[in-house]
């Protein structure tokens, strides 16, 4: 291990440039940048404090907010996998930081964290480059955009939504609205793509209706098109499984019932899901896995033990069957 | 202000010593504590890295997981407005620390935050008292015990649980199930109180069963009690929506209807609670309100405009009338 010093020497860069690529900061050439972190990595450079004071090493996870359901038990799990390290943790929503990127970079630096786990889909957050930029190992999760050069850890959202699909197809039915997501979040689009695809290939009659991830889209998108057009359709596929309980109550107050008049059917699995009366059928997102296995790739980054190229962990969903879809004549 | 130095030579106290109150070491005379904290406080001592650095001020907020609903809302909305006050803060789980109560502090000290929210019921949280011994300040959320000496913030919550009784009451209720939560809780001890006190006042029929503030306590306590002795009674108040969400599946289950079989009652106000069919009435806790009064209390008292005495702030909360609970004969 050795010290800013001892590596300014060995590769003949000041302190100074060195600290900035530490720092993410631009004003770096990319040449001396790369280096620079491949210097920190060969001399396995530790930030002082760690190195000194022998503290806990620190991990900051960032997530969109503490409101839903999904990066709440992500990062929960994040935590405990860490725990098991000794490391510490926190978690900071985004929301909160608005455009406020150097505010995020800011806090991260000063607070001078060891690792970063990313759990933020959409896919216009700046401030991430500038971390990636940065010398500090980073995770992201639910993002697999193929050009960030980080490790991922996250579902094939395409194929779990094709799945949803083909489980509606199967029971009989042709014609299925959609409530989708804000499509600038990444899973959104990916399973509303999937939705296109599976329903050109099989010539289902789909109708998308905008949804949002919360309760509220799922209700209002199914009392409108119910209003305006009736009940068209037998089966539902929504988004994500509070969209799905959103619409439930749309569907009651229609006076329809599930799975009788209407199938649906969520994405998720959330903890209250199969309380739902009829217990919703939907498919179960790895929530759990998908933040130990965040958790234990970032410890190996910071631990220097991390795989020289950068990898990308997909884990398998599943439909979990329950008692929203009923069988339909074809 | 003053440095550690300047406060030492005023008061005549080693700077060791003064180190070890601000970090709440248990190795100091009650005596020399109150002194040093009265002096921390008159010169208007700030940890070096405010001083040196102006960065922002830090806020560590506890809470005692990130599953639930409750404690996210309320931490969502104590960092809201501190980001508005330019705070950093960072959210931390108990559960996650378990008896290691040594870490938190060790984390909090050595990241060193300026001040604390803790946001949990438990009263065996005995790392609380080592907080408040410190120099860092502290509010609590959701614990009213008149013994803790720090700013407080919450709901009282025997009064609303006094006035959801008496709303089924005047609904001509007489037999009520009560559904509870773990009585380590505070808030679940004290509403469990007004309950039976006001089953005796009214000559209620009332039965307790016992829940865990969870969908499961909910659904399991309502399943069991109804295949046991069947329908006898007309009502049901649940300590938490999330008992109501799961006790909603078994009284489904059983074949009755909500609310014309059997009328249910909430407390809360989950944002899922009006998507419920029928929707849940309920008793309003407002959370995002208690997220701010903490976060403004605990700024005064970092900027060291707080009173000096400790305040108590019980926020209002109200029965959010909907369809889930029917008029029956007296």
């Amino acid at each position: 291990m050795a010290t800013l010093r001892e590596i300014s020497k060995k590769i003949g860069i000041s302190i100074a440039t060195i600290s900035r690529v530490i720092n993410g900061a631009e004003n770096v050439s990319e040449e001396t940048r790369k280096k620079v972190l491949k210097a920190l990595q060969e001399y396995h450079y530790q930030p002082p404090q760690v190195a000194r004071k022998k503290l806990h090493y620190l991990v900051g996870i960032i997530v969109p907010n503490l409101l839903g359901n999904h990066y709440n038990m992500i990062s929960e799990s994040i935590e405990l996998e860490l725990s098991k390290h000794g490391y510490d943790s926190f978690v900071t929503s985004t929301h909160l930081l608005l455009n406020k990127e150097i505010e995020i970079l800011e806090q991260f630096f000063s607070r001078r964290v060891d690792g970063i786990i990313i759990c933020t889909t959409k896919n216009d957050d700046k401030h991430i480059e500038k971390l990636i930029r940065s010398a500090i190992p980073v995770v992201a999760v639910d993002r697999n955009d193929s050009d960030i050069n980080v490790d991922t850890v996250g579902i094939d959202n395409y194929h779990s939504a094709y799945i949803a699909m083909k489980y509606l197809y199967n029971k009989g039915h042709r014609d299925i609205l959609f409530v989708s997501g804000e499509r600038e979040v990444y899973s959104a689009k990916v399973r509303e793509k999937a939705v296109i695809d599976f329903s050109k290939k099989y010539e289902v009659n789909l109708k998308i209706l905008e949804g949002d991830f919360q309760f509220e889209g799922g209700y209002s998108s199914i009392k409108k098109y119910l209003e305006k057009n009736g009940k068209d359709f037998s089966a539902i596929f929504f988004i994500n499984d509070q969209s799905a309980l959103g619409g439930t109550r749309a569907i009651y107050e229609a006076g329809y019932s599930i799975p009788d008049d209407i199938s649906i059917i969520g994405f998720d699995n959330d903890k209250y899901s199969k309380y739902l009366y009829p217990p919703l059928t939907t498919v179960h997102q790895p929530r759990k896995e998908m933040g130990e296995n965040a958790a234990k790739l970032l410890v190996e980054r910071i631990e220097g033990n991390g795989s020289k190229v950068k990898r990308k962990i997909i884990l398998p969903t599943e439909i979990i069957e329950r008692n929203s879809v009923k069988e339909v004549k074809k």
